[in-house]
């Protein structure tokens, strides 16, 4: 889909608006053609803001209605791809289109549960998710009550609206909708950054089981020439950084004082943690000798 | 197998003696019968050494008829049942004797490499191993020349001999041929040691895939009652320590300035890491906030 | 002053217990004369318990002569030489008895501040502080009201009591009256601990002013032969360990990847903290490498 | 002293080049003046490598009279105000103009045993030093053979010239000649960067006298505003960067799990490191909680 300027959008007519916006709330164009009449937006954090006030001043029942047009999570839509391309899009990022039977029904129990619970179907912004961190959203908000689960799914629409506008329009600030994950590798034997070293990047289920995100190399500042995720939200999880510090000490060679255990003492090291906020920061360096290491939450 | 004191040995005729002794070298009681000749020994590490002498002096052909008198590792002797009990043991100890069909086979193609080289049996201390570590000195020894890995199997021998030796004989002072891994969990937020914490020690292969072997809790000293290893050889291989500190530090509470994400920035913390002196002492602490720790090789 | 055998006291005369013991309670006999009559003592505690108990259901009036029976601190007696012995070896140890002009003056005015507002001299035991958390104690206790205050000053001395016992009575289990001050250095260029480091202990004032109080040598095991401070309270303040480390990693050598700068980065490392509790188990270890370190609270 | 933009410097008349670039070089317009005939230079790094070549295939005697040409170090020139404005605020900057008498006779008596041995002044590019790595690099470089050490005068000549066209001249990009130092804090009990945090940076002499160079404050990140030492070399010497985190983590205030010692364990922090490269990079960071932190070389 192509992008906008939003300045285009502010001079366009009506139709034109909704037309390019229309999608933004699911199957709801008419919280485009709100926003339409409180233009010219200086900025695309006052649109969003148009939208969001359009739907939180409309009537219960057409809040219902919009929060009822959104699919189900891991549905029977997605398999039969009947969803719109921004939910295809948005339910394919977090793996929900290749879940595994047993996960797929997983999904499908709460699913059930919660519907049974609350009549509406489970709404959560899956790109600041894992499906680990979907999971616990389902036992966490299963212990709400209607009216609190009401303003969350609504507030999980706005989120979800931002990341779909923040991508359609094109706009000098964004929306600060991204987190960032780095790393740095520290040489404390020789004092400097580590160049070199291959790190990856794994994100881990509830079962222990791995998949591999990012594998790179770091520069000559010991740094990743990218961030490790960036400019959108880090998915809510848990993830392992590994770092072949092994092969990269092995390769500056040693000397008196400074020889290597075979095998090497410290070969792959891993650095496991948590993100539990999706627009954070998280910066992990790896501080490291052969023979020990240290690590926290950097900025 | 009963323990014998070796003021006993010391005492008794060389019939029993031998009787006593005679397997300490596989199939070869002759080395027992030279050594009953030297008595008394003032130590176990006279004993042992003794017999090594009657190795080292002994004929050509009567070492070679001893280095072929072992079995192959993991080979068709080990999976008949035909090997003596000590063997048995050893090879079981490393789990030699639960091989997959495809260790299996890895097995199987370096043994048949090795003997067509050297035309004796691959001998390895297998107590101070672990398969994946086996298969490393495989490659290792494969690059030696004859006359080096005669002499190196020699060694093994005697490795093997002072490890059935420090079993069967009483003695006050015992062959220092103990290893020791052990941790200590230590809290930074309240600087103290840290007790109650879960602790995991696992055994990793090539894989990376894991055997658990011990599951244990720290005590008040934010140590475990127990070496995680001790009283033998710390097997040569890759381990992985887990500690839930998460869970620890939950229950610990937090206040101001101490909370804790949700989920925790750290949760099961890995310390992967690989012993290479089978006698070495590992001690591998866990010095820890809940947003950051380091480790090392400490003493 | 000679040590008695705890089963010696047990068996003596009245007069003779009072004439080994009257003096544990300042210029106050009667105390030693009330804990005879309770003989015999399985362990030094009782003793000191049935002491304090005498104190405790001594009259008003009693006990306030008790607390008046002290000396100033660093006062006129102190500087005529009219303490008692043990007096005296206890403001000595602190320094009491050399300040410098200024310091004594700084005594002089917070002494005379806490006699005008609680009419009774100030009374802590000096054996578990230095100058500058004597003075700190000063502000603090003129905070509290007077009854508060003649609480602490009779804990106090029975802290005192309890440690002159502990130097005057021979038995099986002393009084857990001990702290300790430890250190560790750890190498993770080498993966060792550091032999041959020289450490010093400096006591800080609170003018940053340092007195040297011990210096030694790392052993083979990277600690020093015996505790810094041990065998007795760790007065309370503030210390800094420095390790010459710039000194051994030269000694050590260097090679590739392992160079040191000229001047080294790190030469001497200071570590400075403070001791809140006298009794308490004070391990600083030194975990380092020629460009970076760590320390904490260790156990 | 204005700077002049090097586009200027390339049109302008020789006597006016000679006249702005003249004392570039002590008491040597010459190099100024063999410089301006090749003229125009597309950076400063070619105009400093014409003047450093001019010297480099000037005369013996001539580059003899250029480097006779420079005062003393500390000597009878500066007492008596007769340097040259350069010289005058180059000694100034590492404080040869407030040296103590004891000071005034160590560079005194070294200045004569190099005159001694070379018959020149001894020459050091100033603003790369500390009085201390001064008097180190006069031991350092006695030791050398006359014509290494004329090298080493030359090659200092040229540190010197190219710090005094940086200041001088206009130009886009600069020689590179900066190095930095620079701090950063991480509460690791907080899991953030530690804000309000009081820094000073002291410069230690040999006997551990300091000299205060900055006090300042974390930011938010955890950062101070500008680096510490930053937009100039830093001075070859031996520093002591506090840091007052006793006070942050009192106004963090302490929960369960988290409580302070009273005094608190760490309250002032002292971290002391040497700068050997005058032109590197030095980030010190301190990662800490209550009870324990580390640090390393960073980047």
């Amino acid at each position: 889909m192509t992008s906008i300027p939003l300045d285009t959008l502010n001079k366009t007519s009506t139709a034109d608006f909704v037309a390019a916006l229309g999608d933004i709330f699911e199957h709801s164009p008419w919280v485009a053609e709100a926003a339409a009449a409180k233009r010219p937006f200086a900025s695309l954090a006052s649109l969003h803001e148009a939208m969001r006030a359009a739907v939180l001043s409309a009537a219960p029942d057409q809040q219902a209605a919009l929060i009822k047009a959104h699919p189900d999570l891991a549905g029977k839509a997605a398999r039969s791809g009947t969803l719109t391309a921004d939910s295809t899009a948005e339910q394919a990022s977090v793996g929900l289109d290749r879940l595994s039977d047993e996960e797929y029904a997983a999904f499908h129990q709460r699913n059930d549960a919660y519907k049974a619970k609350f009549g509406i179907p489970f709404i959560v912004c899956v790109r600041r998710h894992t499906k680990g961190s979907i999971l616990r959203e389902f036992e966490r908000r299963l212990g709400h009550d209607a009216a609190a689960e009401r303003a969350t799914a609504l507030d999980e629409i706005f989120r979800i609206a931002a990341l779909r506008l923040d991508q359609r329009v094109e706009t000098a600030e964004r929306l600060k909708l991204d987190g960032r994950l780095s790393t740095h590798v520290l040489d404390t034997r020789a004092g400097r950054p580590a160049p070199g070293v291959t790190v990856e990047l794994w994100e881990l289920d509830s079962g222990g089981h791995g998949r591999l995100l990012v594998k790179t190399v770091t520069n000559k500042d010991g740094r990743t020439d990218q961030a490790l995720i960036g400019g959108r939200p880090v998915p809510i999880g848990v993830y392992e950084l590994r770092f072949f510090i092994g092969d990269y000490f092995r390769a500056q060679g040693a000397g008196r004082g400074a020889e290597l255990a075979d095998p090497p003492f410290l070969d792959v090291v891993p650095l496991r943690f948590s993100v539990a906020e999706a627009e954070g920061h998280y910066h992990v360096p790896l501080v490291c000798s052969p023979w020990g290491y240290s690590t926290y939450r950097g900025s």
